[in-house]
């Protein structure tokens, strides 16, 4: 282990837990326990038994979300289980807390089948205002989340899809306006058909970008591809109009953007060379980008992103998730639409009036980021 | 509804919440992303995902609690639901961080079936220090109880059963103290036989009474009952020694001790009076007692105690779960042993050096108790 590895391992285990929970009220005398807890609690629990879509505004309900993983697909990190993933979901609930004021809390789970994962994910729902899926795998996370948001009451949203999609569009609205492209003509390429990817090129496509192409680890995702199934056959048949096919450096090959969401991958050097001039390039497998960007400015690109805070042109999830639950919890929206999402997207990139090559998008800092997308969850 | 009520519910509905979150550490600068999320979070990942014990060192798992319940026997309610449940798994989440500076949790389960319950809370112990299970009816709570202390390497306890017991092993340490009474020698009636009664039952045999009758809704449990399984029939092997059988005044006369458990039941004051010399009644149904103590007291008892607030001689689960989880999550401790809650029980009792009729116990208020009990689970 390294000596930055040593010294970060200290620091979480100096505070040993980064978030607390804390009273709201304090119980200083018998008559706070008479009325926060018993006999006064018991008004409140009968009241809600007969009127359970009261928990809003009784009870933590109002203001609480889940953050929940089975710690299948973590960070650049893969199949590390609970355990593994409870550091990161941890992280989540301390900036939903920080930048957005929600009450999140990690549930990780020891449950890997889809339909153990929905069965758990439905039976702990009524303390929590929403739900924040997390690093689930694909090919299961799909179905895992269209059946949480057609079965529950609460919004419900895979951040490694529809996060990983707004901030990716509001990244490449402005980009293009650095590179002074027509948006909607853009050549987008895809590394990475996985959540990230898939939620990617359907938003990018909801917006109105046509040509859009995606690989993942065996080629480019066209119908050509015989081994298709599930989420990546219905990207085959809505992505890739050109319908290329072969390894994912032939949809590089001229193409505008490049977005690297592999996890993990590798974009090389040449494959940016041989993009179209004024290319956009996004390396966002964390922690280690798939191409460095210093690198990628070596090879030609114009503007680069990465998904790290260390870098310029963060783009990462950070910016969108505590802002569309802010957004969702406020007003009690039940379903995070593709319109809202196109909304948020287009609210972030409007936060940056002249993009540069530098500053494409606002940093976590900006306390702008929060209520500007939370008012586009409407 | 009553003006007490509606004043109550305006309460509630004004703090939206009793319990929030709050990080531990704050995020002013960019490098404090990257340190407590990504990339920093990775390497936290990593230790975990290769070395999950150490979940309790790294994570919230060092001091947090599940709340659980599936709301099926809520204090003097019944089986309310998830909502239902919720003010209160929020009330006792309020008072485990006020007393004992634990980060409790709510989980109210939209889940009914013992199999899928356990399943549930398996699956969601990664991130938690401690299960806290709350209200479940019997008889499943015995085996859901059960099998989670067996199949999880975390403390698991069901509040109901135990927490109850040792309160109220120490109200009757003192009381017999009061009434100048030997307390192996005591005759003890317990009105109700679900898991508080059961608790109560099991942990007085264990300090060494030997008289104790318990009685259910339909009678006295004895070895006449045809009826019984599961947890009734063991507890009619183990009390009840001179096998009295009938209606539950049958085992009330001539008693020195008279435990309400029942949730909801009634004790009449020609029951009291039919109690023996010197008797001790608690009254423990929530929010309304089996009888009120102006009434116990004119039909004759010494020693009265309820489990509310309002009341002299609190009879409180408040008074140990904070406690037990402190100790329980300071030491590591796996499993809340029968001789871990004697200790507690006896630990709580000395508290009060000089017992009178109206002062037994100590109250939630008094600062000793949660590191007194907390010190007894080694």
């Amino acid at each position: 282990m390294n000596a930055k590895a040593k010294k970060i391992l200290a620091a979480y285990k100096k505070l040993g837990g980064r978030i607390e929970t804390r009273g709201k009220v304090q119980l200083p005398k018998m008559s706070d326990f008479s009325l926060w807890y018993t006999p006064g609690v018991g008004t409140v629990s009968s009241h809600l038994a007969k009127h359970p879509k009261d928990a809003r505004a009784f009870s933590i309900k109002k203001n609480s979300v889940a953050v929940v993983s089975d710690g299948s697909a973590v960070l650049g990190l893969g199949n590390i289980g609970p355990y593994g993933a409870l550091p990161v979901m941890e992280g989540k609930s301390l900036i939903f807390k920080n930048l957005a004021g929600i009450d999140a809390w990690p549930i990780v789970l020891d449950a890997h089948e889809p339909e153990e994962i929905i069965k758990i994910v439905k039976a702990i729902a009524p303390a929590f205002g929403g739900i924040n899926l997390e690093d689930i795998a694909g090919p299961q996370c799909f179905d895992i989340e269209r059946r949480l948001i057609e079965e529950l009451d609460i919004p419900v949203m895979h951040d490694d899809q529809h996060g990983t999609a707004i901030v990716v569009l509001a990244a490449v609205i402005n980009a293009t306006k650095v590179v002074k492209k027509d948006v909607k003509k853009l050549k987008v390429a895809i590394l990475g058909a996985g959540a990230a990817g898939s939620g990617t090129a359907r938003l990018l496509r909801a917006y109105g970008i046509r040509d859009i192409v995606l690989a993942d680890s065996k080629g480019i995702i066209s119908k050509h591809r015989t081994d298709l199934s599930g989420e990546k056959l219905a990207l085959s048949k809505i992505t890739n109009p050109r319908n290329v096919s072969g390894e994912s450096s032939l949809m590089i090959k001229n193409a505008d953007v490049l977005i690297g969401l592999s996890g993990g991958g590798a974009i090389t050097p040449e494959e940016i060379k041989s993009m179209a001039p004024r290319s956009i390039v996004f390396a966002m497998a964390n922690p280690i980008p798939e191409i460095m960007p210093d690198i990628a400015k070596k090879a030609g690109a114009m503007v680069i992103g990465t998904g790290r805070s260390d870098f310029p042109n963060q783009v990462n999830n950070s910016l969108v998730f505590p802002g569309v639950f802010r957004g969702a919890l406020d007003r009690g929206v039940r379903k995070i639409t593709e319109k809202m999402k196109l909304s948020a997207a287009t609210a972030l990139a409007s936060l940056i009036k002249r993009p540069t090559a530098s500053n494409i998008l606002p940093t976590v800092l900006d306390k702008r980021v929060v209520p500007t997308i939370a008012k586009a969850i409407r």
